[in-house]
């Protein structure tokens, strides 16, 4: 399967639409240098070869229909929903499972519900939940070293056609909140969400200090 | 500490108020009958004893901040939630915890989360949990030897001064959706709730049927 980057940017359940330049192939360049560091970490994922700028081949997987959630710090729909301050930092990392049906907003599932909807097995959910909590150790020592603070991310698992968990997602400022460690400022789809301006900018600031190398 | 059994009704988080006419006596003779059936059972409960048929002296307890809901068949928030319609009996009881914080609407917190937010700890979660199944396989099995199918129900947990869990909740119809097994008639709040009429005589009806011995 052949995953297209494009530049389209969505956001609140696809409420709000609009561009972001380069986009795409910035994108692109981070998910790949991001996920090649999970593989060497242990973590398999769908990644075959980059064939373009835009375009990435990966394997074809059943995917999980849960948005897999890890927390590091309280920011978006979790300071929302339970009204905390964004910024007050979690005691330890939290796994939240949503379940991934627009139509009804991608509702919050504990881990029984989602096993009773049919989402996933239970030994699934243990195993998404323990992945997603090494992905966040791997991505939080990352982007540590690059001076960014990993606020929160969302990945998605999908099923390989010998039943293991591949994580099957792009992880890119799409998909995670990162805040500058010094100035706090944040180098994420928020920019474009809350419009702050400067998202390309952002964006571009991320893939500079992923692919940069670390002394 | 004394607790008085009004005939107010209030739904959708205080959102609808009303009166149901001779509520508070039903819920309290209801609720005594139900939870000496808990205690019976082994599960302990805040009742001491009954001092008018309006007030029930119950034990002073610390209340965990969590709304437990334990779900047989599809019904309420869940349905909606989820878009799934009421009536779909699940493959198993599940249990919901939500934080109980009126300003936000009660919102649902996964297990997690419930510690991390300082809820309750992960072993108050999972004796939580444990204790509000049996609850429901008790009230499931007297209520259907009644003839009435127990949909979901809501109770809530107290710390008592041993730092004991006791069930510190009453058990009525504003608590408990409750079926008619044959004619499946709402027997419970949701007839207030929606405006079905009958209430009081489902009230009445649930109380005939939990005072009147079992053949």
């Amino acid at each position: 399967v052949v995953l297209l980057f494009k530049d389209d940017a969505t956001a609140f359940n696809r409420q709000k639409f609009g561009t972001i330049d380069g986009k795409g192939p910035m994108n692109l360049r981070i998910s790949v240098r991001i996920l090649a560091e999970m593989e060497r970490a242990g973590i398999p994922t769908h990644v075959v070869r980059v064939l373009s700028e835009r375009e990435l081949l990966v394997r074809k997987v059943q995917i999980v229909q849960l948005e897999v959630v890890v927390r590091n710090i309280v920011a978006g729909t979790f300071a929302k929903r339970y009204g905390i301050d964004e910024g007050r930092v979690l005691e330890r990392p939290l796994v939240e499972l949503f379940w991934k049906d627009d139509a009804h907003g991608d509702p919050l599932v504990n881990d029984d519900a989602a096993q009773l909807l049919g989402l996933a097995t239970a030994d699934e959910v243990v195993a998404i939940k323990a992945l997603a909590l090494r992905v966040n150790e791997v991505l939080r020592g990352f982007f540590g070293e690059r001076g960014i603070d990993l606020v929160d991310f969302k990945v998605e698992f999908g099923r390989a056609s010998d039943g293991r968990l591949l994580l099957a997602d792009e992880i890119s400022p799409d998909s995670c909140r990162l805040w500058d460690r010094g100035t706090k400022q944040k180098l994420d789809k928020d920019r474009f969400r809350r419009d702050l301006g400067g998202v390309e900018e952002a964006y571009q600031e991320v893939l500079r200090r992923v692919e940069e190398p670390i002394a």
